[in-house]
């Protein structure tokens, strides 16, 4: 992508357009996936009480297909939509154990990114 | 303001001048705005020990009007100053559920705001 | 750095190369500099556990003078590897209580950060 823009100096803003899953920079070893999946469950239970989830009582942004997520919610209050990493001499500035990741935090599904490079 | 800006390509960062007032992308359901706030009282409680409280030994940053207010700094340490978000033909990139929201984590009070947009 | 840039319109982003080292925005209160640091211990406590720790199973991402730092990952996940902030007429828009910092979440050691000016 960044090599396609042919952009020398600039931004590339990984970007997800959902509100339950985010994207955050970190390290991609496998057992700390694991960790940081219990971290977030920690932070925020997926069995935890969420008014957002209580279909009795909400009416606003229900869908047909609309499922308990309130969790994800939160835990993407805490992480955000986006990261935006350098691109310096046309190469994206990602230190060597930085990774992105799209985090996933209500249940499998397609989701959109945009991977937007800005720069000249 | 994206559209008077005329950029057809480029980066809106909405961006919060405060320590204590937090900028991020979330859903706008009333229900879920309210288990947020919960979210966040117990991640960091109004009630909580916070050095940064105690008048009697501070001796920074006071101001005429100084409040306690520890706990707003720590949540806004989870959420950050800011959100971007992609500009493509000229429009914004907000998801179907996305909206930006300028988030009081101290008292009510008068607060900048800035929109800036990038590009051309 | 953005006076010698010479831009007058356009974003500055503080980029930690780093997966246990993050950038945010805060007030910079002696007393509420060791408030952070004891909230962050407290979501992702040193000595809790993480698989990430477990040099008797982990196999990936091993170096030479690896610690244990599963709790420094979980941290940063929190908080996210850059900030931005607006540069308008040529100055940054820090807001009055507003600095950036360097939050080192493992032992300290050199790190690399990256303060990019983009725009014109």
């Amino acid at each position: 992508m960044v090599i396609e823009s042919r952009v020398q100096n600039g931004i590339a803003l990984i970007y997800s357009r959902h509100t339950t899953a985010a994207i955050r920079v970190n390290e991609n070893e496998p057992l700390l996936l694991r960790d940081m999946a219990e971290f977030l469950e920690g932070a925020a239970p997926r069995n935890g009480h969420y008014r957002h989830n209580d279909f009795s009582i909400r009416t606003a942004n229900m869908t047909d297909d609309e499922c308990p997520n309130g969790h994800a919610h939160c835990q993407h209050l805490l992480m955000g939509a986006s990261e935006a990493v350098p691109i310096i001499a046309g190469k994206l500035q990602l230190g060597c154990w930085q990774r992105v990741f799209l985090v996933e935090l209500d249940r499998p599904r397609t989701r959109e990114v945009i991977i937007h490079v800005v720069g000249e």
